[in-house]
């Protein structure tokens, strides 16, 4: 046991899981997984996102059965007894290359242990597909998770390396075999020197070896920065002069200007090497997570008079998020939210503390490398006449959530105000609250449901009937 | 001469700028001016920008002559002769506090040469002042220039002050003398020993001592940050374990939650000492220069089809601008703009080159310490069907520029979309264009025309009537 600790530690994970039915007939037979998760791309492969209201209960750690994931083909088999001989190698530009086991890790480089949130670039994407069908699939609020991380710092093994002249690049390769290629991405050797952006190569998630689905037995974490760069299954680090050619560097987590449908970004390949369009840091983005989806709350019990909005926000790039604001009024007027930054109290561990075996490596960062809760009590009687309740989180850039949505061709980094709708229900007597989206392909949410009816939900205004409003704009969102 | 050079080296500045008269009665009466400028609070104390035009003409570099200013109080006089004896602390928690000459600093310490874009945290507050006014005088758009800064890394500095255990922020101080003490203010430690962060202690601007205004003889330059963390006439550097308590600190550059009126704030000391609403990094903005104010251009002139619209944009904390977008109908759909960074022209001078007698430092760096500029061409036949043309930039961490203004009692980081409108004149031969504000009392403007209309500004439309919108909550605005 870990004794007393001013910082949370991770809920205890079920030892009960199994392999599932459905994944039997699949190439992932090997793995055993929470059937709480939600398979948001059929059986397989397996990308899957915790039910929001469970996510949120877990609290500030996540537990590998409810971590999400997002994984591109089978996931790789290794025994317990190959975990210590898994080989990765340091190769290109430096100037001295070297092949590591895992064994080699532990036993020649310092371990650090630090909390983390990943955060998938699909993370609120549903949205997305309800205004206009993207080419990626429906992640509902819940593609984000948080852990203790436990590995060896990228910047002291890259130290070790000795990166050449004229590097710039860090390419990563998993062990994933996929239609085109292993999976591989890169970032900015920049980056990945500098021990403020605190990039690891992790063995433990929460103290325990990586589960199979996160990595194992070695993955990437990248603080601040989208899933898809934290490379799982770790088999190559290759320093390089150019970003990573890997097809799924180019053609997957991406931002391409708005304005690039999907018919003509099959022929705009300029444009998918364009490194601008690339994403990195996280932006900054918010969701509610209480009130949940199809909740009810009466109006006339006794002694209640207020109701506890909470839920998660995160910003990017070690930034902080430094305001919550919920409107009940579309954006005429804000009330401020209270933050809870679980991640500040790791900085108060003694210096040289050891967590699973890492040093707990927070008390001289300035960085921020979790997302934080908040939460606001709001008296019913407001809520009773409000027909919406939004969020925003502003960062300490100044950035605020926008009130529009930027749609682009693979639907990602969606992080507009959040918004649930408030139905008055039960003769006025309870209130009813509705979520804008249910994750893949589960029914639900007033975005289907204003879409249904007609509107037009990039209208500006959730696509309520504005009187006197241009019809004739609606038609691109109406054939989506 | 410099010779040739890859990078842009600044305009030629006026050699012939007079003590204006109106400055003969003020304290300033040793400091010689651009009469161009435009003076935002009276006389004195000098805060100017230049004309929005003319400001874009001299291009990336801005001379000291259009170079904006921000000075709190009168100018100190330091004379030629005083320069190399001018004295500065760096003291606090240090092992080893000193006492340096410019001299020193010139004789001891390796001298680095680049270009930093500075922009007042107030730029385009006239904007939020027109919607509800603020605490703070009325910036246009011109808030915001560029210059080669020669000078010492604060990293090396404090590298031989060695900070000791426990230290967390840097304090500057300069030699004006206020009504509340010296200016002063900090940033935190972390940021300011990190190369990457590229802090400077500057003794020149565009190869020439630094002019009066812009702190003669030594200053702080912080690339990605407001203007005002970066001190002028630099006295003291103070390494400590708590953020700066000096006055300007703590009640100046702040965006307080918006909810926050100009007459609660007088009363909410802990909401001004909170750090989180501190600025620090800049957010991501952008104007439209060209067309400029009230420019007019012909419809019917033989073989002109296209005007070229031309801005600038910019991020913060080393971010890039990755996208510019231009909008005619009001952000229903957007095009693409082109984007210049001169920036990045100095990154490929050959390792080692000086200028300035500094080495410009530039061919490693990833981050991005400038302004950038755009440019479209956009059919006159699209801008005569069109009623105004907005614009919004994107930066590396998919933060855009939102479409609400985030209006707080200061009036600061004012960066909704930059909204140009359109006029159809002369029996529809020519089209006016009119930018939202005039800096300072200057009138013009639609901001200013919708206002005296009865719009409200704030209504997520730019004041333009919708039907059916509710009167009611227009009463804020209107009394404002």
């Amino acid at each position: 046991t870990e004794g007393y600790r001013l910082y949370p530690l991770p809920p205890t994970p079920k030892r009960d899981n199994k392999v599932l039915p459905e994944d039997l007939k699949t190439p992932d037979n090997h793995v055993e997984r929470d059937p709480r998760l939600i398979r948001l791309t059929g059986i397989h492969p397996f990308n899957v996102e915790a039910p929001l209201s469970d996510l949120y209960d877990e609290g500030f750690l996540t537990t590998k059965d409810l971590f999400y994931v997002r994984n591109h083909g089978p996931v790789p088999r290794v025994e317990d007894f190959e975990v210590l001989d898994w080989q990765f190698s340091i190769e290109g530009m430096v100037e001295n290359p070297v092949k590591l086991t895992l064994r080699d890790l532990l036993r020649e480089y310092e371990q650090f242990t630090y909390p983390i949130t990943l955060v998938c670039a699909g993370n609120r994407r549903k949205e997305q597909n309800m205004v206009r069908k993207t080419k990626g699939f429906s992640w509902g609020a819940a593609g984000v998770s948080t852990a203790l991380w436990t590995g060896v710092g990228l910047w002291d093994l890259l130290g070790r390396a000795m990166p050449k002249r004229g590097a710039r690049y860090v390419c990563f390769e998993g062990a994933d075999r996929l239609p085109n290629g292993y999976y591989g991405t890169s970032v900015k050797l920049n980056w990945a020197v500098d021990a403020n952006r605190g990039i690891l190569v992790a063995h433990k998630m929460n103290g325990e070896a990586l589960h199979p689905d996160h990595g194992k037995p070695l993955r990437i974490v990248i603080p601040g920065q989208i899933g898809g760069r934290s490379v799982k299954w770790l088999k190559r680090i290759i320093v390089t002069a150019r970003p990573s050619d890997n097809w799924y560097h180019i053609y997957d987590n991406r931002v391409l200007p708005t304005m690039v449908d999907p018919e003509q970004s099959a022929n705009l390949p300029e444009t998918w090497e364009d490194e601008r369009y690339a994403i990195y840091d996280l932006n900054t983005n918010s969701a509610i997570c209480y009130p949940a989806h199809d909740e009810r709350v009466s109006l006339v019990e006794k002694g209640v008079e207020m109701y506890k909005f909470k839920g998660y926000a995160y910003a990017g790039g070690g930034k902080r998020v430094t305001r919550m604001e919920v409107t009940l009024d579309k954006g005429k007027t804000w009330r401020l939210a209270n933050i809870t930054y679980h991640e500040d109290q790791y900085r108060d561990a003694p210096d040289g503390e050891t967590l699973y075996g890492g040093r707990v490596d927070m008390s001289w960062r300035e960085a921020c490398f979790c997302w934080c809760f908040w939460d606001l009590d709001i008296p019913l009687a407001d809520l009773a006449d409000a027909k919406d309740v939004m969020v925003r989180a502003m960062d300490d850039s100044m950035m605020v959530q926008p009130r529009d949505m930027y749609w682009s061709v693979l639907g990602m980094m969606n992080n507009p105000w959040f918004r649930v709708v408030i139905h008055k229900e039960d003769s006025g007597h309870s209130l009813r609250f509705e979520h804008p989206t249910q994750p893949a392909l589960m029914p639900g949410g007033w975005m289907e449901r204003v879409k249904k009816e007609g509107g037009n939900l990039s209208n500006g205004l959730w696509g309520e009937k504005v009187s006197g409003e241009d019809d004739t704009n609606t038609q691109k969102e109406a054939v989506a």
